[in-house]
Order: C-alpha cells, then structure tokens, then sequence
C-alpha cells in the first residue's frame, strides 16, 4: 500500500502546453465507496483501489493488469460513463505536475494535479495554474462518472 | 478474463471428511455489484472481481496479491463481518469438491462446490451431498455478508 498525497488545481491557461507529451488515459470504477478503478494509460491496465481521504492524503493500493482484463472490465462492468483524458506530465519548480485534458462526456475541464511526498511539502505554482480545487469533491474523477462536467450548472 | 461454473450443494453428513485437508481462507467484499473480493488463502492474498451470473456460469478476473495489502484491505476497507471459513478439497468421481466449512457469523454452514468447464458436463454426486441451492442468492459468499447464517430465521 502507498499513501497518496494530492494538490488539485484549476489550469487557466496554456502556459504549460509546450513540449509537453501526452499520454492517453480510459478509466472507469467498479465501486466508488471505496474506489475500485479500472485503468488503461497507454496500453498497460491497472486495478486500484483507494481508500477514504484523510485530509490531502489516501491510502491507495495499485496493481497492474492486462490489457485485455481492463478493457473488458470497462466495458462491461464499470459504471457509465467511463471518464477519458489525456494526461501531461509537466516539470516545474522540481516536481512533476500531471494535467488531465478531459474528453467525453467532461471535456472542457483541464486540471493539474501535484503529488507530493506529503501535506507540508513546500512547492511553488506555476502561473498557468488557478484556484486550489483538492477539497471539492466535484473535480474527483470518481464524481466526474456520476455528475460529468457536462451537466454542471452555469 | 475467466468463466467460472460452478454448482453448489447443502452438506449431509460428514462421509467427505476422512483424510481431507483444509485451508484457512478469509475474505471480504469492496462491492458487492459487481463482486470485489478481498481474499487470503493459507497466506497468499487475491484480488477477484466477479461479473453477474448468466446461469450457473459468471465471468471472473483474479489476481494474486501481496498478503500485507490483503490484509489492510480486509481490515480498513472490506463489508463486515468478514467471511472465515475452512476449505477442503476432496476428489470424487474424477472432479474436485471443494467443501466450504463456515465460521464465525456464518459458523453452522458447510457446503460443497464443484467447479465445471460448462454448465453440460455430467458429473456424480457423492452421498454426503444434499439439495443444491446453486440458485440460491442466499449462498453466495457475498450474501453471507449481508446476511450471516446466524441470522437466518428457522
């Protein structure tokens, strides 16, 4: 098991586009109470399963699985709809940030998250980055199968 | 991805008992729809989903996990009670019957599955096997959960 420690952050320009090298995320979740997710990032399959959050942090245990496995597990068992992004990983200030470019059902949405080894980590922001988000549960990727992007009110 | 049949039978007498060794197993579940199941057998931990039943067969996905994970999972995350049962594996007419003896809130049941490649293999049943309650719901370890044997009503 790992704990994960979190910062989520809204993305309010492109600053952080260049150069930078995606890679294609299809998720779903079998169970969100505890989350039970379903992974392929490139052509690896992951099952994971996180715990409840305790403040920033999240016990979290991961574990590769084949392809085929998690793309019939999307398919046919995890909850609609499947949440699809593509994820950049974008150096900066000697951490690496992760920003999720949303498609589907959430497309428009653009968030960057920043893991850290834990909550009193020190790190700067980059400009491109706006307001924190890590305490709304909306922006979870669990919430954005049950309540996509899409349908949020203006 | 596997597809498991499997026919499940009440236990009648004790006729299976002579010589059959058993494994301690405890189990828990992270859903119940589909089935997530947290499993430690002797001392190797599993992760197995389970899709719902078509008939006597269900689609399965199991994968071996670290016996430290299983047991945090078990733990911090799993439905209680957790299932404690001891499984015995004892050969009869060419097939394995795997004879579940419960423990804890479920102390009282003992079972016997066989696990069949289809649904039309033939087999035999040995004289210690009773009704088969493979259509049951209330057998399914994941209902044992929900509702212990203890619980049942005369």
């Amino acid at each position: 098991m790992g704990t994960e420690t979190e910062r989520k952050f809204l993305v309010v320009s492109d600053g952080w586009k260049a150069g930078a090298v995606g890679t294609r995320y299809r998720q779903g979740y079998l169970s969100f109470q505890p989350a039970v997710r379903v992974r392929i990032a490139g052509d690896q399959g992951y099952l994971t399963i996180k715990g409840p959050p305790q403040g920033m942090s999240r016990p979290e245990f991961e574990y590769p699985i084949p392809l085929e496995d998690a793309l019939l597990l999307l398919e046919t068992l995890c909850h609609k709809p499947l949440i699809e992004k593509t994820r950049y990983r974008v150096p900066y200030g000697g951490h690496i940030w992760e920003v999720d470019v949303f498609e589907g059902e959430n497309r428009g949405l653009v968030v960057a998250e920043l893991e850290l080894p834990s909550e009193q980590t020190p790190a700067c922001w980059p400009d491109w980055v706006g307001a924190e988000v890590s305490d709304d549960p909306r922006y979870a990727n669990a919430s954005l199968v049950q309540h996509p992007y899409s349908e949020w009110g203006p």
